[in-house]
């Protein structure tokens, strides 16, 4: 009887597993990684029981209901037999690429797999998303003549130009054909190079022989006996960012770590400042080396330190010591009735939102949108409409900002902005069960790389779920008072793994890719035409060494290890289209009055002070960058001033602050001096920027001095009265960790989110014509599919000629994939 | 095959529902309020079909699959087979009611039923809840010589006083013995008497016929031709408050309405002011009418302006108009896939939450509390323990304000402090599958009033949630390193239908019981220690007529009707015991520093800018008044500096900010010059008043001039540190209505919470101890349980002889119930 179980009869066809299979289920959950690092192409697809027996309860008779009907999605209905903002295919980025390599282009490519950095090579080619007035302009007319021309962004590293510089390019249209050109994708940019010191990842940095030679060989002896270990065996070492200030060279810190599960949790105190830039490896070195606050300007003046007693050193853990503390393992006991799983959403009638696989369209509830998926930000939402109207172009994640303090030169150095390192290539396959619900319909995404192609089965998912609390509701005793909307949300999710606090990963040769932050990015529909944006941040701290002079920049979490404080801002681009393209910024405001009214009394005066409305639309563009007012005793919404509702006023959308509205506490950092966008502000509000829908660029991160897209100089003075606005929203959060984020930051409190909801949108609440259960729907009760077996997909690789990467291949693909999180160090 | 339900197989035991049942079920969920006028004290409990033939789906062969395990909890294990907080039981309430009737009590009472306001009577006899030290003594102990004695709090209306007064009295102990005693509270107000004229509902105010003939009668040709009927047929009318400023008079403007479903939203611009003061009816009088923004001192005065043409009119609305927009009654089409039902939670293998019914004890995951529940406030919670260890021993809401801003006398004048109105007095019966899931376990709880007690079944709900958001996650590729722990949370729910808008109803005869906002009260809590405390608001606005004059305190949201701005602030009592009831207040500010720093090279400049804590103990009283920092760049938390975490950092727990962090925007009103608590700002922290276990008074709305707990006169400057404290928390929402709040507000954006979160308390996350669906935990498959029946539980009652009401009472019972919400004018 242990487990409250039910025994599931073995007659029939029910497939009754062995206590041997079970016992392999138990250890594929537990030791994912062991199969990981066995399987090539194949799916990790394990059967796990369909009936266990755990026990059985008797006296049960109803043997004789049907089974559900099948979780699949119904089919949906796009509002077009396109998505104009799908990826490219493989077969499209084969050709592109075949096309680029082709002499005719005199581009002297090499491929990136063999290629040196003074070579020239393909870093991305990927969809470019057509500009919205073609798309808006196809959508009306839906005449196949419309549809928007197919082009490519290419990245191209010119490591062999006599100025190394990096360019972007449009090719197209596609597919290629006579009328293909090339063109070099110049007037979306503030300058006019990105020199090649600023350029993307790329693993040739790292196989140079020189690196293991200047950085690491010289002071063996001091890894050996200052930190317990070598960088072949106990250590590993991560870099921190930015690179540059403004592309003229390309110099990081190294801070070296234990080598153990979770060790961006154990930080060390030696660190050394490299020079990379260039592209002839001969020519890197290191430039200081920082041990216990001591600093040394090459590796000779620290060895004769460490030799001649002057160096004030830390004493070296207990090797024996218990490390464990940065794992996932259960540590405690098991908690009362925790032998049995939680509760678990069913939709026993079958799913109520339908997806097209194909064109990724989902549509739920009145609700309808595209999806896309760029190696930059990952998961983007396009078109989505309610109702039959356009709420929303696009609404896409623009750059994620994070930035540390510290004692140290890692911790204090560290400002990252992570497009450069690709949310969207970060993306990993999610678990289901885990990251989503059993029933949820997983959608993929494939994103290239310098090597190869990587497809993801599971890189977004969506699912109803009900939030259990109701969106309406009211007791009333007269007719139609009475009633309840239930809480029902379509989910939207994507799963960024990103390596946003550690980057540069020396490994030894036998390590495995190692991520840290997990970022959740949740789309939340309602019933009521509101969306919830949210962020939630789980995984590993970057975790500071922690010496006692660091207390003003954290909390001590372990023996020598630091949470260190640090800001979190995520922007995104909100292109609302409020009852059509013509919208204005409107700001409302709440503060105190005292007025003198005739109908009071002496009993209390004829003063009464109470809160008054001030609405105020905002015309020019400089006075757009916002903030919440304090108390949140104000709101800003895009309305359309020309649009009013049955009650003469205008139709808008309100962008309403949810968990932890705020933006980066830090202003003037050199590190983040003009590429931080918005990051010291709420949101800001701009015109559409028309044709330039490629507004943001990866390698910004290494351009503080002046970034390729200066967000702040669209700030210009314009009038935003009726014009295309986009709102460009940032959420956040002030992370000081505790000793709860060991081992992994928890979601509950290290979430971020606002609303986009209707505000006199509509002539009365949309949600509530509706209701649930009711009008004739009833509660299904029928018997669920068997919850699905534990499965895990690594991503599917696909060489440059589009065909499924020979294992041989593989590691130098994971190499590309993974960008910064797992470089050889090269002996 | 409509609807993609699956047959139900229809042999065996199955029940199989005739069509006839069917429709009635549809017709009892579409109509309860039909119903609900017919009940009288027996359970509405009409059982839908088991099977509804809405389609079948072929081919399954699942039929072997047993039933699950019941819903219904596992027994609970609390610390001590007592709830020191219990309320009262019917037997106990009855045991103090006679003894208090006992002539040689000598208080010469009436019940209320045939009392007249120059009478005593029995306003409210509830638990007292036992002084902390004497229940923290008795649970380490657990001694039943130590079990705190159980005493009534008891409230008299003493109207035939010379200078009628209100008076609290303490009796006990019980039950009643030879030991009972009656002692008059004094010692915890701030006021030595609380002036008749400030007292609680009673319906003896209205009964009087001079209330119509004063108020209605003179007018009643106006009322018909100005507003399109009469207090008899179309038209109903409501009273704002506070009624006093200080106790010396009882006056309060009422503004008419149509009589329609949704009324709450169909404001009239006639309102006339009266006063109530004194214990003589025949005293009673109106003071002003303003029609349409012109006052008149006398009924005389406005019907000769009436007749002789000087009085500007508004047009009156056509009788035919339709009033539905008020109505929940759906409007469009039905949405695509809504003829299915939504996902359902179901905990296949049982719930995991453990009750104790009798005792409302409440364990889950390591987490156990027990439930208290009183007629002002409801539900609230004590000696919440996470494993093994006390984190609050008090957690209960104790306020709720809300005041209104307009251009009227009605709208101008409200603030409400809803302690006067009961939020436990106004808890309803919840509507399973509605309010609450399916599998949720219902609690029941009994209030006392001038009539008789009233027992609600399910007044609170419990159920374990999945959020579908992994609480932590980690996708890495070293053992231990990947892992999920799900996002499972326990709920603790109640949900008050009070009148906070709208209080003083004079109806028709026929008309019923009538409320407005649904707060939903939620506990939510997680697996890391965290609590987050949750509310929701939905239910009919507080509208204002609508006339163009209007515009900066709302938006119009109908053709003569607006959604008027408002601020709602809740206080939370939040009694944390962090390690001991020795606490610190923990102030920590982020700031921005600039250093210099040996190691930075030429490149960068040797200044960082960066981020820096500052944390600081807060020692007096007086600067513990505290408002969230700009950007929310800081934080508070009671720690104990005595008990540290391993890594030497003092144990604390966090009040971190949720949705909407705001406090009340208007400062100096005279309505709430000094009984709105801490209304103005986000949090205060007290000492634990020690014996002063009742610190609120329901009256306090009467009071802004100086209340009988005057919370400001706490802050004394006494020293906090190590003190057993107390935090006084808002929640609140500033509430600008929009169209979409027609017909009632959404809870999605109408929400606010904290979070009570571990800070260092821990040397690492519990929570991330456990994963699940692991460890051998293994999903269940097996067949649920059929969803309940729809059924709605009237509440109970019993007249003070504790014996189940008479029909004939029942009348008299619900006017003492529904306090002001339900008030017959006697003609």
């Amino acid at each position: 009887m242990a487990g409250g179980y039910e025994l599931l009869k073995t007659g029939g066809d029910t497939k009754v597993q062995s206590p041997k299979s079970y016992r392999i289920t138990r250890r594929v959950a537990i030791g994912l990684i062991a199969c990981l690092a066995l399987v090539t192409l194949s799916f990790l697809h394990v059967h796990p029981p369909l009936s266990v027996d755990l026990g059985a309860q008797d006296n049960h008779d109803e043997d004789s209901v049907k089974a559900c009907a099948s979780p699949a999605p119904p089919a949906a209905r796009p509002p077009a037999p396109i998505n104009p903002w799908a990826s490219l295919t493989i077969k499209q980025v084969v050709q592109v690429q075949k096309w680029l390599e082709d002499p005719a282009r005199a581009l002297n490519l090499t491929r990136g797999a063999i290629s040196k950095p003074s070579d020239n090579h393909i870093f991305m080619i990927e969809a470019y998303y057509p500009p919205k007035a073609s798309v808006l302009s196809y959508f009306s007319s839906l005449s196949s003549s419309d549809i928007p021309q197919k082009y490519a962004r290419v990245t191209i590293h010119h490591g062999s130009a006599p100025e190394p510089v990096v360019k972007d390019y449009l090719v197209g249209p596609l597919p290629i054909g006579s009328s293909t050109r090339m063109e070099h994708l110049t007037e979306i940019y503030h300058l006019d190079a990105i020199p090649h010191n600023a350029r993307g990842f790329d693993t040739r940095d790292w196989t140079a022989p020189e690196i293991f030679e200047k950085m690491a060989a010289p002071i063996m002896e001091a890894y050996e006996e200052l930190l317990g270990g070598t960088p072949q065996d106990t250590l590993t070492t991560a870099g921190s960012g930015p690179f540059s200030f403004d592309g003229s060279f390309r110099r990081l810190w190294l801070g070296w770590r234990r080598n153990t599960p979770g060790f961006f949790l154990h930080p060390l105190n030696l660190y050394q400042y490299v020079d990379l830039s260039g592209t002839d490896p001969s020519q890197w070195d290191q430039l200081k080396i920082v041990y216990n606050h001591q600093v040394f300007d090459s590796p000779e003046s620290f060895m004769e330190a460490f030799h001649n007693g002057s160096l004030k050193r830390v004493p070296v853990i207990d090797p024996d010591t218990d490390l464990s503390y940065s794992t996932r393992k259960r540590i405690g006991a098991q908690r009362d009735l925790d032998h049995l799983p939680g509760p678990r959403s069913v939709s026993f009638a079958g799913l109520r939102f339908r997806v097209d696989r194909d064109l990724q369209y989902v549509s739920w509830m009145g609700w309808g949108l595209y999806l896309g998926f760029d190696r930059d930000m990952g998961l983007s939402l396009w078109d989505i409409r309610f109702r039959g109207e356009r709420i929303v172009y696009e609404l896409k994640p623009q750059e994620a900002l994070a930035q540390y303090a510290g004692n140290d030169p890692f911790q204090a150095t560290t400002a990252w902005l992570d497009r450069y390192f690709g949310m969207g290539q970060s993306v990993r396959d999610m678990l289901p069960g885990y990251d989503c619900p059993h029933e949820a319909v997983y959608l993929p995404a494939t994103t290239y790389s310098t090597d190869g192609l990587t497809t993801r089965q599971r890189a977004i998912c969506i699912f109803e779920h009900d939030s259990e609390r109701p969106l309406t509701r009211h007791l009333g005793y007269e007719e139609n008072e009475f009633g309840a909307v239930k809480g029902y949300e379509l989910v939207i999710r994507s799963i960024a793994t990103v390596g946003k606090c550690v980057d540069f990963v020396f490994l030894r040769d036998d390590a495995e890719n190692r991520t840290l932050v997990m970022i959740t990015f949740d789309y939340i529909f309602h019933l009521d035409g509101t969306i919830e944006v949210r962020l939630s941040a789980s995984g590993y701290l970057q975790a500071g060494f922690y010496d006692g002079t660091q207390g003003q920049y954290g909390n001590r979490i372990w023996e020598t290890s630091m949470g260190s404080l640090h800001d979190h801002v995520i922007n995104y681009k909100v292109d609302l289209d409020v009852a059509g393209t013509a919208n204005s910024l409107l700001k409302t405001t709440l503060s105190q009055e005292a007025v003198t009214q005739p109908w009071f009394e002496d009993d209390w005066g004829d003063e009464v002070i109470q809160q008054v409305v001030t609405r105020e639309y905002i015309d020019d563009e400089n006075d757009a960058l916002l903030k919440f007012p304090t108390n949140f005793q104000g709101a800003f919404a895009l309305v359309n001033q020309e649009e009013t509702n049955k009650w003469g006023t205008s139709r808008g959308y309100a962008i309403h602050p949810g968990y932890s509205p705020i933006h980066n506490t830090v202003v003037g950092s050199k590190r983040l001096l003009k590429n931080a966008k918005l990051g010291a502000l709420q949101s800001g509000c701009l015109p559409s920027q028309g044709d330039r829908t490629v507004l943001e660029q990866h390698v910004e991160l290494q351009f503080a001095g002046g970034p390729p897209v200066d967000f702040h100089k669209f700030f210009d003075g314009e009038n935003i009265t009726q014009e295309d606005l986009v709102a460009w929203v940032n959420l956040g959060m002030h992370h000081l960790p505790q000793s709860e984020d060991a081992p992994n930051t928890r979601t509950n409190t290290a979430t971020s989110s606002f609303f986009l909801t209707p505000l006199n949108y509509f002539d009365h609440d949309p949600g509530d014509s509706f209701t649930y259960d009711d009008y004739g729907v009833q509660p299904a009760h029928c018997l669920p599919e068997h919850p699905s077996p534990f499965e895990y997909h690594p991503a599917k690789m696909f060489d440059l000629d589009g065909r499924p990467a020979p294992a041989s291949s593989i590691e130098n693909m994971r190499k590309a994939s993974e960008l910064y999180h797992r470089i050889k160090l090269e002996l």
